[in-house]
């Protein structure tokens, strides 16, 4: 049976195409028949045979742009699909990229090509690199961030950790990822202590440290969490997208009644990159984040407790920069195990645009919090 | 540094747990390393040495209570976390169970134990097994589910396979994952003029198939169009929970004003099951489908154009229907890739209480598409 496309005129397709490029790991024949059925999985979900010439074939079937070889064990294949068929939705732009495939291993998304025609319906980041650095009043030297943990203790000793943070120097103090509306330091009470905590001690020191508040949660109480944090001074937002959502995070970076800066959390998406399947770091921490409307993403730094290399993290860097239409630069934020000593190799690796995530280390360095915030500042200045 | 905890009293903690069982790879040693490492990395996330005695370390610490080697390769470590921590959220309880630990390599999560004090936060599904047969009036076969696609058709070509595939007896007729608010159909249309094709069809046969509307979408409209498909008609609704996030799903599910059955569908979530890390098959698509109120998880059956053998599946299987407190069972919907000639192979694996969900095969039997369907429908009756 031959399904014929007489309703769906051609002129509904732009022509206009944004491009994955995929791993798929296999022989040459295997990989090519792969790419071949991520063409139909990705797209019409149905037998190829079965749909006629027309419309559906001519433009709404992925198309393979090219294959090659690129390592031994495996084929770069890019595949573009029709613009229209994500319907301008992130959640379809997703699904059209690597929904159903997710589910076939050995194929893995090694990047993305999106057209200004794609990317103009995205809002993006709404600090980037340029506006963080403005809003924070840092014009070159890498940021400072830490968070406050762990989880079980009191607002008050989270909101006196915050403080002497601050008095430190920090840039950012953030939430731990798990500091959610525990009993034992509940959302609104915790926000409205860090807040202004953090705002004593700028006034004491005339800095320009923000607070960051984790608003992951239930996903409708997320955008009152984020107002609730924005009306209490806190100057930042984090957010965990794969509990929450990539979708959600768009919509909050693109809500003009928030207007803070996001930072993204990699919680709950490290089964992406553990395998040979998923997505490359540089697409998951990278583009998405930064499609998604996050203004610097958090992951894990090479050497750490993490597995992370240190060209995965560089090609997470270059997906923070790369050029996608009218998408902000956003700052690299790796953390996970850091310690002070990690500072000067670092240094080398990402350059001057990252933020040093820190968290555990600070306090395994003496026993005086502001005074340990003092030295790791003074390290990354003296190495401007 | 010692961190104290002097206002956080024990009381805040009822002494209730919930465990997750982790696959560990490695040998003995370091297997071990990695369990210990987990109770730290899920909870506090914070050097253990820099806590001192008290509250934190007897209840926010994850705590090994059992350990074991379970194949050649990996061991079985049963980790229990305070219900406390996860906050009576969806979104927490994920993070505890898997935020950090899912970016380290080689760990899996094959079970989890949640107890009463933490399930009875839940609604859960509103229909579950018997719910659904009672809405379908379809007491104990196998229930019968289509798709309608290929995405590219109108409206109006959609809805009419929506009446013929009604016609010829399924019980269930769902927009393909792709459909979502795509130019060439756009939601309003189609889930209207499917909705109003099923309902014809049902006067005609004296039948109760449903059609079940994709509103997976932007975060902030999916209920909206959770809302409209159920005035439009629809009988059922379908989403990702990878693309829109498992918490919304869970608002949805327990939404009075909505309550219609919910298929979930597993695009985006495949990364979690191809690698050596992720979670277990009936864990994702068991488990969490249904603590997240799916009343039927749609999962690529074994032995079709996806890669789960058929003990994965059992797996699923057993995550829909093992004791999981108040939780009520759900419906186990193979798909993917099904022809006709499985049928017989399925009912013997998964015996009657499951929805045989089958696409482009039904396409593949012959010429006329109602005719098809009621010789799938013969061949399943058959079988009783």
């Amino acid at each position: 049976m031959i399904i014929k496309t007489t309703c769906t005129p051609a002129s509904m397709f732009s022509g206009e195409r944004f491009s994955v490029t995929y791993r798929i790991y296999g022989d040459e024949k295997e990989a090519r028949a792969k790419a071949e059925s991520i063409c139909i999985e990705q797209t019409v979900e149905f037998p190829a045979e079965c749909v006629g010439k027309g419309t559906i074939r001519d433009h709404v079937f992925g198309k393979i742009e090219s294959f090659e070889r690129r390592h031994g064990d495996s084929f770069h294949a890019v595949i573009s699909y029709a613009v229209e068929i994500a319907a301008g939705e992130l959640t379809q732009l997703l699904n059209v990229i690597f929904g159903n495939t997710s589910i076939k291993p050995g194929i893995r998304v090694e990047h993305l090509d999106l057209p200004f025609t794609l990317t103009t319906g995205y809002q993006g980041p709404r600090f980037g690199r340029k506006g963080l650095r403005e809003l924070l009043r840092i014009p070159a030297r890498p940021l400072l961030c830490t968070a406050i943990k762990p989880m079980g203790l009191s607002c008050d000793e989270l909101s006196d950790m915050a403080y002497h943070f601050a008095l430190g120097g920090m840039d950012m103090i953030k939430d731990d990822h798990g500091l959610t509306d525990q009993r034992c330091s509940p959302f609104e009470e915790r926000v409205k202590k860090c807040a202004e905590a953090v705002g004593k001690a700028n006034k004491e020191t005339a800095g320009s440290t923000i607070y960051v508040a984790n608003i992951t949660g239930p996903s409708s109480k997320i955008r009152d969490r984020a107002i609730f944090a924005k009306k209490a001074g806190a100057g930042g937002l984090m957010i965990a997208p794969g509990l929450a959502g990539f979708d959600l995070m768009r919509e909050l970076a693109e809500d003009d009644s928030i207007g803070l800066p996001i930072l993204t959390h990699p919680a709950f998406l490290g089964s992406f990159v553990t395998g040979h399947g998923g997505m490359a770091h540089g697409v998951i921490f990278g583009q998405l984040a930064r499609l998604a409307g996050a203004d610097a993403t958090i992951f894990p730094n090479f050497g750490g407790r993490f597995s992370f290399s240190r060209d995965e993290c560089a090609a997470i860097v270059q997906g923070t920069v790369e050029p996608m239409g009218h998408l902000r630069t956003i700052f690299p934020a790796p953390g996970g195990g850091m310690s002070l000593s990690r500072v000067p190799e670092m240094l080398e690796t990402y350059g001057r645009d990252l933020i040093f995530l820190i968290g555990g280390g600070l306090f395994q360095h003496g026993p005086d919090l502001a005074e340990n915030c003092r030295h790791f500042r003074t390290m990354v200045e003296k190495m401007e």
